[in-house]
């Protein structure tokens, strides 16, 4: 599990990391910077320990969610210019926390009995809520909801790891399925540009 | 309380095929249809249970919620122009929901010994939550806040069954009026173009 | 204790007003100006209750809070032009309130063996998440996230008193210093126009 908690570190910095810029972009201060940046990276987690009841969320149990998104947010506010270069290799850590995030969020959302559904939800939501709510903040529509395979590639990976939670797989094998899964889709997608559907009005 | 259960799947649908359709208006891909139709039909029972301190929420004890609100939203959106003579007759069965949900919203918050404001509250927000949330998701003022009488029907029904509750008429007897009087004052807003006063800025 | 439900009633009050003006500046009817006075008075500590999984939130166990809330709503909503004078105090009244939930949110969060930021984040949201949410609410970006010491005023506030509970410093004390420098602060701020600094894009 400890492998799992690094990755779910390095998930959060780099969410951190995309609320923290969207700050920048959006001409906030130092303090709505550090909102954004704790928000997207931490909003989807505690919504979903919300959902299950487990109270307090993650983050208030474990403080070092926090930090670390305060930690990355605060970089990226005094030296954003300087750290320009790394907007490009963000996608990639983002897709790692994207995989992350689903296969933990999923897992805990199975520890507390919930259906098939509804454990896939609490993968999807633990993924992308923070940005949701980041967005929401910054005054715009919700990104995911309009454009980029993003959380339909949580969608993938949840669904995977939540069929193979029925069946006698390990639940660790499972899990790493599902993550490569994720990151893989999410991968793909940003190369190929991939986008899903939309209903011709 | 069976037939109180076929009215709320009822009203779960047609809260999700409203929450599919502006998806669609607002050019959303699958998965944002999915979410805001979702998001609609449950977002306020959620709420109400979360505030409540009912965990999980209803929506994943009993997947059928689920279920139902995810198939209308995908009817909706693969089928919307097919669909579109029901824009009409949505409003009937949306009138039907808003009675059903706040009945059963304020009798929860009755029986989790809510006081008056409360309870009322409870109700209201089990029936409007969710299309606050569309809106609040779809880039748009809550329509609720700006127009028609619609909370306000609620309003009226909720509390006519917290009054109610206090007196010997008996549960059932009271939530039946209480939703009979949402649904009419709803029906009667929709026909005359009711609208509440607003402050002459 | 009393004198801190004191105050906590007047923030309360200044809050819902705060809210209700909000509401009627964007043009809603009745139902929104009272929905939006009621959300930006009990939001912040509603949201805390709910991060602290102490359910039903404060408001729902003492609905004082919402009897005046919704009063003030209303007057503001039906005398808005004759109680413009209150405009500029009004201020002051909020100011209080910002020092007063700040306190009541960082004890409580301490009360529930919360870590460093944690108890300092609670404080935050106790005072800030309801303006935030009203501003949601009216569709625009919310205020505190861009401009004004005004979150800002509370983090020192709560800082300091989680600072303090972990010396020897009698509580009452450390929550009237706290409160007192978060009002002195936030109206230090009025007058001097401070603002935080803000990445340079």
């Amino acid at each position: 599990m400890n492998f799992l908690y690094i990755l779910d570190l390095v998930g959060t910095a780099a969410f951190a990391a995309s609320g923290a810029w969207a700050g920048i972009r959006r001409e906030m201060d130092l303090l709505g910077v550090l909102v954004l940046g704790l928000v997207t990276a931490t909003g989807g987690g505690t919504l979903r320990d919300v959902l299950l009841g487990d109270s307090p969320p993650f983050c208030l149990k474990d403080e070092t969610y926090l930090y670390i998104s305060l930690a990355v947010a605060l970089a990226v506010f005094f030296q954003h210019r300087r750290l320009e270069f790394l907007q490009h290799p963000l996608l990639y850590f983002d897709a790692i926390g994207l995989g992350t995030f689903v296969v933990i969020g999923t897992g805990k959302a199975l520890s507390f009995d919930l259906g098939f559904i509804g454990a896939v939800m609490m993968g999807v939501m633990t993924a992308t809520a923070g940005g949701v709510v980041r967005d929401i903040l910054s005054g715009q529509v919700p990104l995911i909801l309009r454009k980029e395979v993003y959380a339909s590639a949580c969608l993938a990976g949840g669904a995977l790891m939540t069929l193979m939670h029925y069946t006698s797989v390990p639940p660790n094998l499972g899990a790493a399925i599902a993550a490569i899964t994720v990151i893989t889709v999410r991968l793909l997608a940003i190369r190929h540009n991939w986008a899903l559907p939309r209903a011709t009005p």
